[in-house]
């Protein structure tokens, strides 16, 4: 029987405070569930976001991080599925293989497992970490901003040991939403003009999928050679144009184009994505997890005209059926992730990933754990 | 060469005010015109939701209706589709057969006979109607609840002699695009859950599609019976709800139905739409014109559960394309749109057409036009 384990973590004590390196008390896993020893885990928006946000104020303090790959340090009762030393990538959205959406074959919605929004493990709805007795909340069922996390085993997915882990750890959310977004959601076609909101792997997508335009729309004009790199064919800045954006992409896409992403997090660029999108076939896909508004707004006439506005979580996949798949192409180059990373920081630098994010500074910034 | 006819039409003077017959003028059919004897017109809401709306003031005097059946009785220059004499059924979107949508195969919003909204014909800008000199306007390039009205030869479907003309009309607009939202744009499968609020014939889509749950939502209790012809399985009357409607549904369907229709024109109804459809998988179709507030709002929420919501007009239908297809299907008995008709009322009685359809007493009034 596993015991208590005490390490460190970066925890948030209030919504927007500094995380603050602390020791926390990580209690075994309880069954079906599973402890993992984090070795990289890389900050989301998502992450941000929720930090930020003012109204979840009473889940704090809380440990954030899901994007995540580490090593199994001990096993709950009744779980089969993972050994003592397994490599495993965590995940925010689990998939429990038996109930109606994931027998559906169409859903990644999992009934049992699905996103966790109170900070707690799903099984008993208590946390697993506690600072001298006080219990620290959970973010997304990961919280990988610590050196020893405990998650569901529906929540993880078995890695070879030869899949690099500083690198990987992006496949847990925002380097597989992006692609599943274009292949899944939107199923984007060959010859295809693609209008993408935010950069990200959503472009990678397009590309692979042969997209012949594929328009990139950022504030930051220093993104522009990674955009390039990820099969962005034209790179456009708001603040250069003298006009809504909306209507340079009409412009440069005849009348809209096929497929437009929102991946800001931003409900009102909901609206400026759809606008962007052609009538009859134009599809809208959001990413985002708004931090404010969290209201998506369209003129009927944008639905009118024949235009779909969808959306998904983690692009459409199901974590255990789909990422080692993905894995694979990592592993065999048809993917390409490492160039998303743009600063590797150990985990005493967090505040310093956060800051980069905040700013529009990096791509993927990961934490590297303590040795 | 044809010369000006004058003839009654029912003429709106100012936005919901009363309907006047007047004697108007109707110039000879221009380049690529006809000028059609209107034989019957039903009332759609789409005619009422414009005639009360204030904010298109300044195109009144206007003349409405769109869903007609008629004779032509002349034609312009260049018309080479259509003969004197020839039954044709009238359509508010026309299908030029050669621009981008016209030829992409998957569009009917044709880039040059597409929604007329400035009550003008689409050649010239102008209006065929006039009394005493002064311009009336069209609506929606059709303009049926006139004895003569002039339409664009791309705006027009020839009909076999054959066709009775007084419920064929129902297939211009609203009929036709129930189907079309359940066929074309939902693509609804054998088996699925459904919910419709507003009644029509997506119910009659449904059930054709082998649907095996389909709800009507409807505030008249008078409706059911109507309901139950058309293929509704369930009527549900909110007024008899003490949970909010999306909540019963979700019951009813465990977790939410596949598909969910908003058919009534009512913005707010589509957010409550997209809550009463499934997460992953559910569609929300909407078809209704808002007469009010345009703006289609929705917690991003529903769309990250990987929801789709999309819109369209005329159901997705390509008129001279697809609707001979329709009117053989109704000849043939495959589907029913008699049964809609609830009131047959002459031209002089079309303000009782307005105050039933206002009241939600009637589903579609045919006005008969004098002999």
């Amino acid at each position: 029987m596993a015991s208590v384990i005490t390490c460190d973590a970066a925890v948030a004590w209030g919504p927007g405070e500094l995380l603050v390196l602390e020791k926390v008390e990580v209690d075994p896993p309880m069954a079906m569930e599973i402890r993992v020893k984090i070795i990289c885990t890389s900050l989301c928006r998502s992450d941000i976001n929720q930090w930020e946000n003012k109204a979840q104020s009473s889940l704090f303090p809380r440990i954030f991080g899901h994007e995540a790959s580490g090593i199994v340090e001990s096993v709950g009762e009744g779980v089969t599925e993972f050994d003592v030393g397994d490599h495993v990538l965590t995940v925010f959205i689990g998939e429990c293989t038996a109930c109606k959406h994931c027998l559906s074959g169409k859903s990644n919605m999992c009934q049992v497992l699905g996103l966790e929004r109170r900070g707690v493990m799903h099984g008993d709805q208590k946390t697993r970490f506690s600072i001298k007795g006080k219990p620290v909340f959970h973010y997304c069922a990961v919280s990988s901003f610590s050196e020893y996390t405990v998650v569901h085993s529906g929540c993880a997915v078995k890695l070879d040991h030869d899949v690099p882990m500083d690198r990987i750890c992006l496949l847990s959310c925002g380097a597989a939403a992006g692609l599943g977004a274009a292949w899944n959601v939107a199923n984007i076609s060959e010859g295809s003009s693609v209008v993408i909101y935010g950069l990200g792997t959503v472009a990678q997508g397009a590309k692979l999928r042969g997209a012949s335009l594929v328009i990139g729309v950022d504030i930051n004009p220093e993104k522009y050679e990674k955009a390039k790199a990820f099969g962005i064919t034209e790179f456009i800045n708001p603040s250069d144009c003298d006009e809504p954006i909306q209507q340079v992409i009409k412009r440069l896409t005849d009348g809209g184009a096929d497929y437009s992403f929102e991946c800001i997090g931003d409900t009102k660029m909901v609206s400026t994505a759809l606008q962007s999108c052609c009538d009859a076939w134009g599809m809208t896909v959001t990413l985002g997890v708004p931090k404010g508004n969290p209201e998506v707004s369209a003129h009927y006439g944008m639905l009118l005209s024949g235009k779909t506005l969808k959306g998904s979580l983690f692009g459409g996949w199901k974590p255990k059926s789909d990422l080692p798949l993905l894995v694979a192409k990592y592993l065999n180059k048809d993917i390409e992730i490492d160039n998303l990373v743009t600063h590797d920081l150990p985990l005493k630098d967090i505040n310093t990933a956060f800051e980069l994010m905040k700013k529009g500074k990096c791509l993927r910034c990961v934490i590297h754990m303590p040795k």
